[in-house]
């Protein structure tokens, strides 16, 4: 289950329906005290990967060519969602966003570029996932990091960019485990795929806990090679296809690992951790508004635990 | 067409894909510049409606019987996107968010209103528009707030809140026009429901320019009666459905609506309109970033208008 829902307190966590039927799993509202977590979490990351003018909040939809372009319906068609109209509708030309990051190559499409070049974005993506355990969404929002260059430099990019993304969680109060991974690309053509993603350890992600069972990946970082260069027909100066590699986090599982690490209540965490998100000091207990959260009880604070 | 892309000033205004291979009408991406005046907004409807913590961010996507429970597949099958697999998956659980408030009528549903409650709720809808003129988006950003209680309370409560949403974008700089409208319900039954919300005057939409020739809504006020309260079981305490009313933001279209007034550029708009949108104040003009807005040459500015 994705978060025990509670309408008596929907300004916290992720809230759903208390009827199963009008439930959807892996589809959750955030509440006004996660928003501010995002917030948050946006703003850091602009500056641990420089705040940059070239930042884009894309849609949940995009037009299919492009989704095809990137390879994504081929590598991963059991995750795709596609739009389609009711009933016979038949499919429009939009697909659900897999990546934050597709939308930022049609930008680029059939330019040379001049020299290295970087892009945020955020979208809040969809993927078809077959089971719905904490972390487990089909719908979350990806805030990434993209950046195009020569080989060698958007490799070595990569690296840094995956030391940043480690440091900067760790300034959360989050320890994570670095492991090289792949993608779930599909079938066994699929499984080739992956072997090539893990042997030439192209994807590396971050793993932390979000519940006391589950173990998920909060961000990863990813060199692409030429594949997106060449789909989008992205040039480098000597004609050669353009490399690219994107640092993503899965902002909803760093509200999750944020969570589960510092106590349910926002007002619980440590006091560098709600600066670094930007929530102010911590307020004032009293007796009404007391804790629940485990951060508290470890604590052994005092206050009531009504509520 | 939306509006015209370029890639060479990403930060700004809504980008689409220079190759129309790749672009989806009605479906464009945010700035940089445009992300700050989004945030803008949201503080400031914050402001204007009642900060509340029963605020959410809700998914792009929602529980297909929830769509169902709030009538929409009826009333606007036309307007409906429905999320399906790849191919011949078929129709998942899934319908595209219609409308922000249906997100939160599923937390309430069953239960017995104690007193009047009111929601802020965001979301990424999606209407499949046939036109795709200046602000007909197919996916957008809607704000919404949500009043419930009974009859003649909520009654009240869209009449003061219209009257809030003229001031609040007036503020702005906005100039609106208030009309009595309809929503486009589909077919002949459709042409009656649309006829009875006009001559009750359930829904009073806010037109403003969003272009030199277009006029949109970019707010409206709307009674539903005991639409959602008896379609969701939520009843005031005599045990009747409870009433409810909205007053919906089109986010997209106020950011279209201050460009189009105060120019593209948000470093030309006036003082108070920075300050409303907490922007900071107006930046010092340098030779190198003069503007070309369309405010800077009302005032006659002398800055050179390369580029």
């Amino acid at each position: 289950m994705i978060v025990a829902p509670d309408p008596a307190r929907p300004g916290e966590g992720l809230s759903m329906a208390a009827d199963p039927a009008l439930r959807a799993p892996g589809v959750a509202l955030v509440g006004a005290e996660g928003t501010r977590v995002l917030d948050g979490l946006r703003a850091g990351l602009a500056a641990a990967f420089g705040g940059s003018e070239d930042h884009f909040l894309a849609p949940p939809v995009i037009a299919r060519a492009v989704s095809e372009r990137a390879g994504y319906p081929n590598a991963f068609p059991h995750l795709l969602g596609t739009v389609h109209g009711t009933e016979d509708d038949g499919p429009t030309d939009l697909v659900l966003t897999s990546a934050a990051c597709h939308h930022v190559y049609p930008l680029l499409a059939g330019t040379v570029l001049g020299g290295e070049r970087q892009f945020g974005v955020e979208a809040v993506c969809f993927r078809a996932e077959a089971t719905a355990e904490t972390g487990r969404l089909r719908s979350f929002r990806m805030y990434e990091v993209v950046r195009f260059g020569a080989p060698e430099e958007v490799q070595r990019w990569r690296d840094r960019a995956l030391e940043s993304a480690v440091e900067w969680v760790g300034g959360l109060g989050l320890t994570v485990e670095v492991v090289a991974a792949n993608d779930p690309f599909f079938g066994r053509p699929g499984r080739l795929l992956a072997a090539v993603q893990r042997s030439e350890e192209l994807k590396w992600e971050l793993l932390a806990p979000v519940d006391d069972r589950q173990v998920q990946a909060i961000a990863s970082a990813n060199g692409h090679k030429d594949h997106f260069g060449a789909a989008f027909g992205l040039a480098l100066a000597d004609g050669s296809p353009a490399h690219s590699a994107c640092v993503a986090f899965g902002l909803d599982r760093v509200v999750l690992a944020l969570r589960h690490r510092h106590g349910e209540r926002t007002g619980d965490w440590p006091a560098h951790v709600r600066q670094a998100l930007a929530l102010g000091p911590r307020p004032e207990r009293t007796g009404g508004a007391a804790s629940t959260s485990r951060g508290a009880q470890r604590a052994g604070e005092k206050g009531r635990t009504s509520r």
